[in-house]
């Protein structure tokens, strides 16, 4: 059958495509998972995966379980098969994946559908256009805790910005379109807590509750990650252009559908879904009874991540939304920066006050806690200008600091670190 | 021993009076219980709780054991010897209560120094002034729930308006002095829900949420209920006067201290138990986290009473409170009048739709449903002079209605019964 069977490889301006979008890919290699096909390189399963982001909806279960089980290249090429639906079905049950026939034969009619490597190539090329990244599971990149979502999870993030803030410790901040002023103010507030204590901010650009969740990690210093339910490329809503164009100028902004597409109703429940599985914990501000971030909130509970809400008047619509989470599902009541501190699991105690152990120190770190704010995070690079040393050397106070407890990481690795002060309060 | 002791019974004056505010005190004997100290009728016991009343400060856990134990009218008798902490702590442990000898003489101690029996009889002629009733223990009007409070339960009650009314299921509304408009709005719409199911309400009389929730009570034509810290004829705050006549003119305005007594710190705090124990449930609409109506709530949680909270604005001082009750007490956040339905356990579905079965009715019954408004209460009286009945004509129709589900009581029993509309929604 391998014989007969056409290759689904990338070529050579693909395979030089994928270079640019995924520096990395090709020392990734999964070999193993791809025997049966023969052996396919980090390239070629980054190539498989991006022709899988055109050819699935988000959330495809039964993509997710073939993948997962047989891998993204030997799946795609066994769709060429006469027999795939057969194929597969022996191929996955040797696997230890048991899926029905008539189930894979409607999989394989959809997907086949869809299978288009001119349009492919044209994703990519587009990717390059609007400098996305590509993060696959493969990649040292690619957030674990999408992982959680078993075979529901994305297949491939398409990336616009920094990559490596989509696996920091973070709160998905989300509400309701329609806030009123009162939930602007108070998420603003909670936001700006959540990114001084080095939190990095989810949400999805939407209009109201996310813009300002955005805006105020923004104004904090904080990363934030919007992930869309269209392309990474294309601005939704379109009057939130410069918005994303700051997220993922300071951020990131991500999606798993491919360059361009469009925003659909599934595509936004999905989307919520990857929203709640990225962050760490996840928190409403304000919701109307039937905001889309009641279904953020459903998945968040369903993955086992923390839930929170905001009470609000019980005369106001837009609250109703986070008192039915509190009443029924259990979210922790939020209503202030000290129990959003205690709901993050953020905990200053074993920490030292820094002025009782000032004399201790050398000059340059003295000079390196006086470049810190009491509140808020810094680069070594902001930290080295404020303390007028050379960057290496901000490093290496940082990390003797970081030792004696005075300053913590903000979670990020290597040359991303973002740094705070530890208080004892 | 007994030969010796002076016996502490009403003289002839103070019998009669005891009758007038009593009338049915002398029907229940306690002579079980009086054993050692000889017979005691049921208006010396009413006599020695009215004495008591006077020695102890409300919740005196030591009066509490002992009157439970040998009998009100026996222990006061007993601080007449010389040796009375040996005597008592002699007869307690035969009753099964220990007691320390120390704690026993500091009790007898600050007895003694205030035995003044003719200051009882003072507070008996007041009461008689202020047309108060006495209700005590050995009363069937007694409200059964106060029993929950053990040692620390009152002795007796000093009732101004129906004491019948105290023991109505019911529901506690407690809050903040310096409420918002927010909180008082909130409050009215949640009474008036409420009320008009034939819950009654209990409150504090003070500024505030408590002065708005017996208004938005009176308003619905629910019984409303007044605990006061001082005495239950005594107006405090002073500007309620009118609004405690109104209470007592409608439901009842009580008191465990003795007419004329002022209220204290210690006094509010113990009256706050009071609150919570004769109430089925309490709500907190609106609190400061400061606030004494937190202090109501601790005692509704500890004696197992529902404790619910509305929530509002975290900006707002004025909710913090609530918003902790949910957080750290399991408050149940009650956000509108379904929720309050639910909370309180009210449930209409077992009821019958009016429309349906009204063909059915004779021209009697259907009067007397049409004189029973769609939300509200009334008294058999009041049905009868819409429907154009005679009262007990009325009161015999609305048992047939009650038999076929068309109509509750609101839970009173006899002639004080008020009657509400069965709805199915």
């Amino acid at each position: 059958m391998n014989a007969k069977r056409p290759r689904i490889r990338p070529d050579a301006k693909e395979r030089a495509a994928l270079t640019q979008l995924s520096p990395n890919a090709e020392s990734s290699l999964e070999q193993a998972r791809e025997g049966e096909a023969g052996v396919a390189t980090g390239l070629d399963v980054l190539y498989a995966r991006a022709v899988w982001s055109r050819l699935i909806e988000p959330g495809d279960a039964v993509a997710g379980a073939l993948i997962g089980a047989l891998g993204a290249s030997s799946v795609l090429e066994m769709l060429a098969d006469v027999d795939a639906p057969q194929q597969l079905e022996t191929s996955a049950a040797a696997a230890g994946v048991d899926l029905n026939r008539r189930t894979l034969a409607a999989a394989v009619a959809r997907w086949r559908h869809r299978l288009d490597r001119a349009a492919t190539a044209a994703d990519l090329d587009r990717a390059i256009a609007s400098g996305l990244q590509l993060i696959g599971p493969e990649c040292s990149l690619w957030p674990a805790a999408l992982n959680d979502l078993g075979v529901h999870a994305p297949q491939l993030l398409w990336v616009r910005g920094e990559a490596a803030f989509l696996g920091l410790p973070s709160l998905a901040v989300v509400g309701a379109r329609a806030c009123t002023g009162y939930g602007a103010n108070v998420t603003a507030e909670l936001v700006d807590s959540a990114g001084t204590a080095g939190i990095a901010i989810v949400s999805g650009a939407a209009y109201g509750i996310d813009a300002v969740a955005h805006r105020a990690a923004l104004a904090s210093g904080a990363p934030t990650v919007a992930v869309l339910a269209g392309g990474a490329d294309r601005a939704y809503p379109a009057a939130h252009e410069s918005l994303l164009d700051r997220i993922a100028g300071a951020g990131a902004v991500c999606s798993e559908m491919v360059p361009g597409a469009a925003p659909t109703r599934w595509r936004f429940l999905q989307r919520n879904r990857s929203i709640a599985a990225l962050a760490t914990a996840t928190l409403v501000t304000e919701a109307g009874t039937r905001s889309g971030s009641l279904n953020t909130a459903g998945h968040a509970a369903e993955l086992g991540r923390d839930l929170g809400a905001v009470p609000g008047p019980v005369t106001s619509a837009a609250s109703a939304g986070c008192h039915r989470l509190i009443r029924e599902y259990g979210a922790t009541l939020v209503s202030n920066s000290d129990e959003l501190r205690e709901f993050l699991g953020l905990d200053d105690a074993a920490g030292q006050l820094i002025d009782g152990i000032v004399d201790r120190q050398s000059a340059s770190h003295r000079r390196v806690l006086d470049a810190l704010p009491l509140r808020g995070i810094r680069s070594a690079g902001e930290v080295a200008l404020a303390a007028g040393l050379g960057t290496e050397e901000a490093r290496g106070v940082l990390a003797e600091l970081e030792m004696l407890g005075c300053v913590a990481r903000a979670g990020v690795p290597g040359d991303l670190a973002r740094w705070r002060l530890v208080r004892r309060e």
